[in-house]
């Protein structure tokens, strides 16, 4: 299909078609559905105006680039199943796709540095960039325009603005983007203006000039205008034939111009049109059956049960918890970065709204800002899911952790995420932050231990972060199974929750301890011990185990570099324990997308496999 | 001396008088001098404005605090000096001073925390920002500008437009300040416009209303303004009574304010009024040889030898050696975040102007466009200081490491830096990289080690991060009486440097194979290996080793959870090598300011401390 030959009609056709492709996908896999649906036109007309197999083609985030996936010949049947078509864009996956995008924010800067390749080699090529307007509140998005605005390379961002990024939009550019101005009356004020000018005095050129600008400046694309941009719109992001007029002349321009589309989310499907959140990410439903889908609440690719379902989700649990707390303790404040739901923080947020703050996607900047919410003696709880905290990386060492403050960091998303993939694996949390003075990491392992770490954090010392998977703990969803002997929490201590008549040790940190006690019962018992803290660790128990056990074997959802493995390692070593450690951790490779336990089951880390490689350890030892 | 009760003249005094004592400090200790005399009559102002035992005063930066700190009641006799006073905020040195600094464009991140707490707090306090028109291109000012814009907490922002960042000022923002828009001009064309009016037909309310948003909106505050903030200016920021008047009228308005002064680098000093990087931070100096002065080249803090002085330092290596192969491979791009001299990118910049680009203070920029020029088939050299890399730890991972992108990270200022303390050390980037997929760490031992590194690196398969040290190298340092062996760089190899009839393995990474090649000679011989890569290990060659040597003494200037010694206490235990490891990297704890060798003998870290408790474990093992 040359799509570049077919008139306006079959493209409304088409848009039709996708539509339905998109649908079908997302009701049966889960996936983003709202966004996908808004942007059709958009990417239909991006293509009949560009060509992806020359042209950079960069969508920010990429979660809503399924239009564009189905364009360069992919089917979405596997959407976001594991070894099937990816949630994002991903160049192993088509030469189609420029580059790999997950995290908000980072497109104005690929366009930057892919306008600089096509200038160095003289090139006839023309980056083109979607971003929605809620990665507009992120820091990088305008590091870049500065640069593009400077330096003028040709390149053309069409910034789709649906008055909402993933939440509800936050920011005093969001709001001044989503300000109605509509074309018809900025043409009868420029006429006006025009009018005016006939009566004006000798230096009428002048004030013409200085009036024009005016005029130009109190359109929505000032602000873009004035960081050295050209500025377009606002257009209908869903009528075909005005945006691929639009998108030839700014492509016609040779400059950095800003198409300014209007769209509807969730457009096409009645059920999705205009929510919010509810139909950001969702997981598979009935494409018919409405009123079922109107009581969930998803986000983020994340089914949350609703509060009733037992057992909670890790973020269920953090949300109550934090709650509770929040009620007898004043101090308490909390910020998330454009994930109220997705954290739990949305409770928070809705119960006291002078304590809690969505920051929008702008995590240095939330980060920072509890620095000093600390330091004023109040304790901020930063939720940020694991992937998303390595933004604010700097911001810890720098705003938080120089001063010891006590800032609890609340990780959530910790480990394999599923479905979302590479670019959001909660890996690397613990080995980014062991190396820093002075913070604290903790990880709770079911709801009990949860809670009590949660209320104990209000008097924590130090800057402290505590990892929790996404979904429910293991250790509370096999709660019956498992029989787990104790879960008790005491600050900085180890202790087993699990006893046998074996020489076999397990030391697990977080849910993972869920996942040693499965293995535990799956070789017919073993010794469980909960690590509690990666930092400090608690020295004098860990001495008393070298005593009776000379291999440890380590449970942990995270990166086996840094990790908790290695960090047992130093410890052994500086020690002389003369224990031997053999880690179930990820190996040093970023990890596919797909069910948990098909994920797992792929990298060998499934209880069945590790009970198997844990036996054949043990025969080859003997 | 309460400053509330002085004069305007007795004011004027004061500035002369904080000049002369910042000029005498920073003459004999080093420091930032330009900047900080730029300011001084902002900060006198602030103080009799505001009360910084009570109001939170926040400096961006906090380089140019110097006249603060002598306001409240500091000598900078000890400026920067090991035990004296540091170069920046710090609350442990004072009361006064609200928070730690040394990272650019945390300000009103902080100042947006403080104003949460002092509305939570019910407190009449407001926050009051220093911030340099410079730290405006960095995401997370504009991130905390876009909260506070639509949240409106009372807090007022100086803005210090000297025209020039550390570097010469780069970007829209920068440019747009900058642009010159006298006072007198605006008032004469606000009063045409009103004259105009009369002529206006009906609608002249509406118009008027549309004509005056049309008005404010062509000032400098424009920017400001569309995000929701108060903005005045600009205004003379040597004046003291305009300044006073101006933030007190901010201060009154209980909104976010910006008030934008415009100021004078080196104000008062006349071989440093106005001049660009030269002067920014600088060596001590003699205040009456201005001619010598004007051959050096400074930044920040960094005397930086000339071209013909031997040996050369690390930077200087960078530089003449990625310029040479610069001129054979036009692959090479590169890219330095507002660091041109600093990283020895300025002579490219020079060279080939469009191949190389300061991006200005926008670190999470320059990587992610880097991923893109690589994709394109460049080869981008991203240099960035140790410290600052920190800022773009997510971007390295999310744009560079999981599409494997051959980018060459060139980390200067690795280890401890010297006077700029806890701020700027470069301890973590070995802990922070290890734990990246697809990314490898290699580190130079010495001028010719450098350069085959560099050499080789235009070949690189994958995301290569090279560390180096502010300075020169030890090796090359205190070449003739190291005695090396050898020195030859081989791609992933290990190597011997230093051989001797000993039982002493010490195995050196980077910069400190010089100083374990001292430590040698201080115990009269030991066998030194260069690990020359810490990702990947060297694997064959360390097994070998461990058959001969049971206990490896680790060199390295990098903290040591997550350093060099913990990366091959894992190997070690991983392969049953039954090597006990003892590393001299840094201990868990942020490092102060003072020159290098001071602080490092603080550590027990000087050559001399370290043979004796190499001494002392040997004859505990006996």
């Amino acid at each position: 299909m040359d799509i570049k030959s077919l008139s306006n009609n079959e493209l409304i056709a088409l848009a039709a078609n996708i539509r339905e492709q998109i649908l079908q996908a997302v009701s049966k896999n889960g996936g983003h559905l709202s966004s996908n649906l808004g942007v059709v036109e958009l990417i239909i007309a991006m293509h009949a105006v560009f060509d992806s197999s020359k042209d950079p083609f960069i969508f920010d985030v990429s979660h809503q680039c399924y239009a564009h996936k189905i364009l360069t010949g992919r089917s979405l049947e596997t959407l976001r199943q594991f070894k099937g078509i990816g949630g994002y864009t991903n160049p192993h996956e088509s030469e189609c796709d420029y580059f790999v995008a997950g995290h908000s924010s980072t497109s104005i800067s690929l366009a930057v540095g892919a306008a600089k390749a096509v200038e160095l080699k003289g090139d006839e090529r023309i980056p083109v960039v979607l971003i929605g307007d809620g990665a507009m509140s992120a820091g990088e998005a305008y590091e870049a325009l500065n640069e593009l605005g400077d330096r003028k390379y040709p390149c053309v961002i069409i910034l789709n603005d649906n008055e909402m990024s993933i939440a509800k939009p936050v920011g005093a550019l969001s709001k001044y983007i989503s300000h109605a101005m509509a074309g018809s009356w900025y043409q009868s004020f420029k006429a006006r203006i025009n009018e005016l000018l006939k009566y004006a005095p000798d230096s009428a050129a002048y004030m013409a000039k200085r009036l024009e600008e005016g005029i130009r400046l109190i359109t929505p694309g000032m602000l873009f205008e004035e960081l050295g941009l050209e500025y377009i719109g606002p257009i209908d992001g869903h009528n075909i034939s005005e945006i691929i007029s639009t998108l030839r002349t700014a492509k016609a321009m040779k400059k950095p111009v800003i198409v300014h589309a209007q769209t509807t989310k969730g457009k096409g499907y009645a059920p999705a049109e205009g929510k919010l959140e509810k139909w950001h990410g969702v997981s598979p439903f009935e494409l018919e059956d409405k009123e079922k889908k109107a009581e969930l609440s998803y986000e983020r690719n994340s089914r949350i049960p609703s509060a009733n379902e037992s057992p909670k989700t890790a973020t269920q649990i953090f949300s109550s918890a934090l709650l509770s707390l929040a009620k007898n303790n004043e101090k308490i404040t909390g910020i998330t970065a454009a994930m109220p739901s997705g954290t739990g923080l949305d409770a928070l947020l809705k119960e006291y709204p002078q304590r809690f703050w969505d920051v929008a996607i702008a995590e240095q900047h939330a980060v920072t800002q509890a620095g000093a919410l600390a330091k004023e003696g109040f304790r901020p709880y930063v939720a940020i899911y694991s992937t998303f905290l390595q933004r604010a990386y700097d911001q810890i060492i720098h705003d938080v952790c120089i001063l010891d403050l006590p800032v609890v960091f609340c990780i959530d998303r910790a480990g394999i995420v599923g479905e979302d993939g590479a670019t959001h694996q909660g890996a690397f949390d613990i080995s980014f932050l062991n190396a820093l003075p002075s913070i604290e990491l903790a990880a709770p392992t079911c709801e009990a231990d949860f809670k009590a770490l949660l209320s104990w954090s209000q008097s924590a010392a130090h800057p402290l972060a505590l990892r929790y998977p996404r979904g429910r703990f293991i250790c509370d969803e096999l709660k019956d199974e498992l029989e787990i002997d104790a879960c008790e929490f005491k600050p900085y201590k180890a202790s087993f929750v699990k006893t046998a008549q074996s020489d076999l040790l397990f030391i697990g940190y977080g849910n993972a301890v869920g996942k040693a006690c499965a293995v535990a019962n799956t070789l017919g018992g073993a010794n469980v011990v909960n690590l509690g803290f990666a930092k400090p660790l608690d020295e004098e128990f860990l001495r008393k185990l070298s005593a009776s056990f000379k291999t440890w074997y380590i449970f942990s959802e995270s990166a086996k570099k840094g990790g908790v493995g290695e960090i047992l390692s130093s410890f052994i070593n500086e020690n002389d324990l003369g224990v031997k450690i053999i880690s179930f951790e990820y190996e040093d490779a970023f990890i596919t997308h797909g069910k948990k336990e098909l994920v797992e089951a792929s990298l060998g880390l499934d209880a069945a496999s590790i009970a198997e490689k844990i036996k054949a350890y043990k025969s080859a030892k003997k």
